[in-house]
């Protein structure tokens, strides 16, 4: 048994008007009760440190600039750094990254149980547009505000275990998990930042956007036998309701632990990476089963081509 | 709105001593039923003419050769093919496929409104193993009675929709769906034959197995837009109990119908090919999403290499 006690920290609204520090301080206790329940490990939501800025348009670049971190840690996160290393505690969390060639990306890093860095993947699945939409409920710029990942899906060595991360809407997407599954992953991590209704169909609400989202997941994890812990920012920012549902997900594709409130929430389990053998070595044992030669379309075209 | 009728047509259990002339009857009855219920087609299992017989240990060559049909259609099937015309009904089935050349395929055709066949998909993920296997509680030798496919995953226009094809295990891999939702596929038809209980975990049972196979399915049909139409071959077959579950499934990844038995019974659905444009054209519109430069493992590795 390879067991990691894993915290889905779950985080409540953060409104436009609140500061790194304040944020950083609820992540803080969240970490202190993680520790308190023996995790190991936690996952913090998707750019955790600050509203979902992506649903505002903006033009000026130091308005824009100003919610992304040029360095990490900074000023802000560095007393969350320093609680885990002396936790022991093992930490992964979003931010909007800006590199010192002044490139902008969404972006969540990993951390051993001593505070330093180990993984850094940058959202490669950007939802959303680029320029501002009349047609929709509401905006959701990334495609604006973000360029597209250039790290591709690594995965690391940490705790003992296989982990690789992905970001919000990348979990929609099975290449994702597969990237991953074939370099052996155990366990993926990701948080989110979805909206509780869809912009472009009103009638697309809370339920069918849950549905999707565990779905999504939960086949990810079947099929490539891996946990799965997937954690939200949740609640009203603003006026603007985001979906909860944080579930950490077993390499069976069962849902394990699941949030029960839109709030600041942790939920644990104790997770054996060895629960993923079985599959990994009977009916998901790529090397036996896959026929990759049938499978050129996947990389060898973007868009739909119909048959002629 | 463009509408088809479909039909799911589930077959109960065949056993081993019962004749094609007798399978065919009872598809036909399901075909008769199907017309009155108005089906614009009908989809029946995985190698749809017999008892599941790769759960049986062969070695001589004509012992395996006479579950394999050398033409199709031919004397057994001819009425199944005759009465779909006569009622105007496309229909789709599987079965086990020697070609001239003595190849042998896990097969399943597709046929238009007049009988004629439109399409051939040959099974590419074959399950199970290839010689004897003593730590099994059964056996499942299909990588020993058939060849990998060698047809990919094509889709055809029939019925005034995009249509395709995969058989059974083909459904538990999210390749499979992607090539054909690259395509523009709107309705995958897939029949199947799955032991209730897992050869090689006996604590897996009916309740798990349903479970991952409904998964997949929705996932497949969420995550392409597209409608699924999942049928079982089902029931006790000589004591060897098949699942059952047989669905039809909407391009939300919704199940919109669902066999209650575990015997001859037809699901219906009145699906309207239309209902995928909203995913196509928004969440899942993979010309602006997708991006295959961080996709190169799924089609040059086949099984898992470790990060260095």
């Amino acid at each position: 048994m390879r067991e990691i006690v894993i915290g889905g920290a779950q985080m409540g609204p953060i409104q436009k008007a609140e500061s790194r520090t304040e944020v950083v301080a609820r992540m803080l206790a969240l970490l202190d009760q993680a520790a308190g329940a023996g995790c190991d490990l936690v996952v913090y939501p998707e750019l955790a440190l600050t509203t979902f800025f992506p649903r505002y348009w903006m033009d000026d670049a130091s308005e824009i600039d100003a919610w992304f971190e040029a360095e990490m840690p900074n000023d802000a996160t560095r007393p969350l750094f320093d609680r885990a290393r002396a936790h022991g505690i093992a930490i992964t969390f979003g931010y909007a990254e800006k590199t010192p060639e002044g490139r902008h990306f969404n972006t969540s890093i990993l951390t051993d149980r001593a505070g330093a860095v180990v993984g850094k993947y940058r959202k490669v699945h950007l939802p959303g547009h680029s320029e501002y939409d009349p047609d929709r409920a509401f905006q959701h710029l990334e495609k604006r505000y973000f360029e597209p990942g250039d790290l591709g899906f690594p995965v690391w060595r940490n705790l003992d275990a296989w982990m690789g991360m992905c970001i919000c809407n990348d979990r929609r997407w099975p290449e994702v998990y597969r990237e991953m599954g074939l370099q052996g992953v155990e366990l993926v991590m990701l948080g989110y930042n979805t909206p509780s209704v869809n912009s472009q169909n009103g009638a697309e609400g809370l339920k069918e956007r849950l549905y999707h989202s565990e779905l999504s997941m939960t086949a990810g994890a079947y099929q490539n036998a891996t946990w799965v812990v997937g954690v939200a920012k949740a609640g009203d920012e603003d006026g603007h309701p985001l979906m909860a549902g944080s579930i950490i997900v077993d390499p069976n594709g069962y849902v394990v632990a699941r949030a029960q409130t839109e709030g600041d929430e942790l939920i644990v389990h104790a997770c054996d990476m060895d629960a993923c053998t079985f599959g990994k070595t009977t009916i998901f044992d790529f090397a036996r089963h896959r026929r990759i030669e049938h499978y050129g379309r996947i990389t060898s075209q973007t868009g739909v081509v119909l048959p002629e």
